[in-house]
């Protein structure tokens, strides 16, 4: 049956027929008369009814009627200017009471919310995340299709990927004894197809990772995954991903990002904001001060500068008038990074230090005017080891800068983290800082064998407002180099044929230089619909223990079916 | 690096200076010059290398060089008028003896293929098919998203699904003992998405099935899923599905489809084709010949015709010319459809028929004439069962019709076939001629109760070419209704409560009447790609056997993952 949606209709259709469906969004019975919110998914509209049947909130109901104007405006809504006369009505389908509300604010616990889900995506704030997540997904294609890039779907039941987590594995009946895993990403196939002449290739894909679940992680998310061939160098790659961040931003929510994107180097990054993912709304740098105290009088920082360490210093706007208890507090956290402890600098009426009279005036001033500090300012010190320090201190600054309101809401704050080391430390021995995969830079190579931890990667990640949104690399595309580099990660020869046997064949057949990256794309639909958590833009997403109270899975099976795996469960 | 694409060099580029990157194609050396086909995604282009180093076949190069017009043009080449002078060459990448020829036609044994699939998918035929893959998807959600459509993403861990095939199971670490199912549909999660008020849903998605494989299956596969609320009549979805599918030909293959599509009640798919997914393309319809033999002089079909039976006949344009030879392997064909025999009528020179002198010249003229047979066809006669009767026609029209040449290639014949019966016999029991969700006919509902068999579904499928391309309902949402339908289909309220006991909830707090559909995505594409088989336009595809000879999935895993699982292999 045609009809009409509520959320459309304006002034101009009083007069009119219409026949309307939808969900009893509110309802009101005033003696006879009843005044009901008819929700579909185009909005609400009021509709009069007289002598109908009680209805209840979320019964389904269609009517036909006559549009009229208002009385009395609403103007909270849309459709406020008039309402229909309901002349005939069908109730379509009862709703029992409901243990949550779609029309009202306060939420019951997520657990009720995710068991009654259908309920939940009801609410008019679940509606627009799922909209504007589809919205970025056409965006996303849109853009890629435009410059040329081939969407190819890779294989779910695959072999273990190399991402280092858990894989979820999927046995296999045909072959019992065998097991499929799904994929942790589908890092392997997309070298392999742009190895096959997929020179432009991109993926919206589903991918798993069994981890131990904690904070903000799915055990299935998604990806915006990408591959290019013919790059070596990522700069051929960041217009073209630039291009695509702004476009689905725009598209999306309507913001405009200011292009091209600052590049920052790692090790500036951790320098100046103790982070690789730096929130950039807002100031706050962190100053290298270790030339003030190099040769100073205070033996204890002049010890650390000596000794390679560094002098770290952070301006907090307005902080001069903290208290002795709440620099404590500060000082306690900064210690959980491993810094013995933080040194002071306020700028009040006065110019005071936790140094007393070890450091001179001139220093102090000085320190001020190299973190740019004013009057009225506090500056924390740390002195260690450089990343401690500054990491400690970066810290401090998002603490801070929360507790002052000093980060705008409403900016965007993008840029490119690149020169990342290729490998850190692991336990007892070097590990990726990203993956095995990913290319050395051409001049660094020669360290390769003398000083690994030397070698910087050709790797990037995009960095939103604090927030890893993307992280990629140049490949390696030699076979020799993919094998050097597995064996200074202590993967052997015999590990990495089992492992990756069939990738290093792939490279032997004519693969070109090629790079690309990935996007979480549920983080980047959280972050533009405005949401702190991913789990308010996945329609079904999981608990913290991996389990969906929608449909209780997982759930035993029956003991047939593991029979036929060929599998039995422990005692 | 700045680069020219190979494919899209023509006349008017002869002098300018380009740089060039992709794979040998061909290579032929002559004596100090050496002529390259260079491949990139976009085609090929003759390159000339002097003292080049030696190159061979899928070597990856990249060369800066002067276009210049040919001497001799090749006409094969859309690049044909010229050639490119190649200054600079740098080998990217070197190639080792190739397993299977990218340039030439002739191909190795699939599973070589499939092993190699890094150089199988770059051959032309299998880069066409992959883009056209992606045109057809592009063209998907561009059309349903200006229909108002929502992609939303259903989870692939879940639970067991209502498809009656066997699930992949995933085990749970977090909940030992316990599984997830792979989805082998979205089927409930669609279903409650439109009870969660996205009105109009949609996903392209994976789906899953561990069947023993055969033919052209695959353990995973994709389908369009769509779902929309506020439907009860099949003919309300009709006109936006043909909108989907002529613009999805349309755009991937320009290929014009004329709406709307013929509908054809399911019983008369059978009558007339011998089966419910006709090939609508050529005619050769079956016609019923009951009234000619019901008080005629054939004892054997008059019996049939009196118990419920029917004589039906196929006509075969050109076959009066059979041998008895011949026309015993057709009958051995219709035996095996459980046919006692088949008789024929030949309109050659003369009127002969297998009835001798049993019939008359005046029934023989009649068949003719109901099956629009002329001189020189050959009818087939069948009698039985109707459906069985009907069925052993089909195929026979189906196998006729292809040796005959009778199919023409470029025909497109879309139909929905409507009207299925709700249940089908099962073992002893009745089971769902779809699945239990469908909605039976609303003026059938009175035959629930007293003749389920009789009951037909809000039910229909689009068949193109005799392949089933998509397959959907007027799905039911009311409580009590399915509660009924799973009891006829033998499911207790024990075991209705723990497979399906959240879904049914979700029907009671407010579900719209709704329905949808599933197009085999896979088929789709092979259909509009020409090819036979779905494993020409997946990417990785498995074997029949379920394992992939590129990644060697399925494989064993570490006992440790299996503990970390509380699983053991049975010995």
């Amino acid at each position: 049956m045609q009809r009409d949606k509520c959320g459309e209709l304006r002034r101009e259709a009083a007069g009119r027929k219409v026949v309307l469906a939808g969900w009893v969004h509110r309802v009101r019975d005033l003696g006879g008369i009843t005044f009901v919110d008819l929700r579909d998914a185009s909005g609400i509209v009021q509709l009069v009814l007289r002598n109908a049947a009680h209805l209840s909130r979320e019964d389904v109901i269609r009517i036909a009627g006559t549009v009229r104007l208002r009385e009395a405006r609403n103007p909270s809504l849309p459709t406020g200017d008039i309402e229909v006369e309901a002349e005939e009505v069908e109730v379509l389908s009862r709703a029992k009471p409901l243990p949550l509300s779609v029309a009202e604010e306060g939420l019951p616990s997520e657990e009720t919310r995710l068991r009654y889900r259908y309920l939940d995506l009801r609410r008019p704030q679940m509606q627009r995340n799922l909209r504007l997540r589809h919205r970025a997904c056409m965006a996303i294609r849109t853009y890629l299709d435009r410059e040329g890039f081939v969407e190819v779907e890779t294989p779910m039941l695959t072999r273990s990927t190399p991402e280092g987590a858990r894989d979820f594995l999927v046995p296999s009946r045909l072959a019992r004894g065998t097991f499929y895993a799904l994929p942790q990403s589908p890092q392997l196939f997309k070298q392999i197809l742009v190895t096959s002449g997929i020179e432009r290739y991109f993926q919206i894909v589903r991918c798993f990772r069994d981890e131990d679940l904690r904070a903000d992680r799915q055990p299935e998310f998604t990806q915006l995954d990408l591959e290019m061939a013919f790059l070596e160098d990522p700069e051929e790659l960041f217009p073209l991903l630039e291009g695509l961040a702004s476009y689905v931003f725009r598209e999306t929510i309507g913001v405009e990002i200011a292009l091209p994107l600052p590049r920052l180097p790692y090790a500036e990054a951790i320098a100046h904001y103790g982070s690789d993912k730096p929130d950039l709304r807002f100031g706050m740098e962190i100053a290298d001060v270790s030339s003030l105290f190099a040769a100073g009088p205070l033996r204890l920082f002049a010890e650390v500068v000596a000794g390679g360490g560094a002098v770290r210093a952070l301006p907090v706007p307005g902080g001069a008038g903290r208290s002795r208890g709440e620099l404590a507090k500060l000082e306690e956290a900064a210690q959980g990074h491993g810094l013995p402890g933080l040194a002071w600098v306020k700028l009040g009426e006065a110019v005071t230090s936790s140094f007393g009279k070890h450091v001179s005036a001139e220093t102090l001033s000085a320190i001020a005017a190299q973190t740019g500090a004013h009057r009225g300012d506090l500056v924390l010190l740390a002195a260690g080891r450089p990343e401690v320090a500054s990491t400690a201190l970066g810290d401090l600054r998002l603490r801070l800068a929360a507790e002052l309101s000093l980060i705008p809401q409403d900016r965007w704050a993008l840029a490119w983290i690149v020169d990342f080391p290729l490998f850190k430390e692991g336990e007892g021995r070097l590990e990726s800082e990203h993956h095995p995969f990913t290319s050395p830079r051409d001049e660094d190579l020669p360290f390769l064998a003398r000083d690994p931890s030397k070698v910087r990667a050709k790797c990037y990640d995009l960095v939103v407002n604090g927030i890893e949104l993307a992280s990629g690399s140049i490949r390696i595309h030699r076979r020799e180099l993919q094998e050097q580099i597995f064996r200074i990660l202590g993967i052997g020869e015999e590990e990495a044929e089992r492992r990756f046997g069939f990738f290093l064949r792939a490279l032997e057949y004519g693969a070109p230089p090629h790079g690309g990256i990935a996007f979480g794309l549920d983080r980047w639909v959280m972050m533009m619909a405005g949401e702190d958590s991913i789990r308010e833009v996945i329609a079904f997403p999981k608990t913290t223990t991996g389990a969906c109270p929608l449909t209780d899975a997982p759930a035993p099976v029956d003991e047939g079916q593991l029979r036929e795996l060929g599998l039995r469960l422990e005692p």
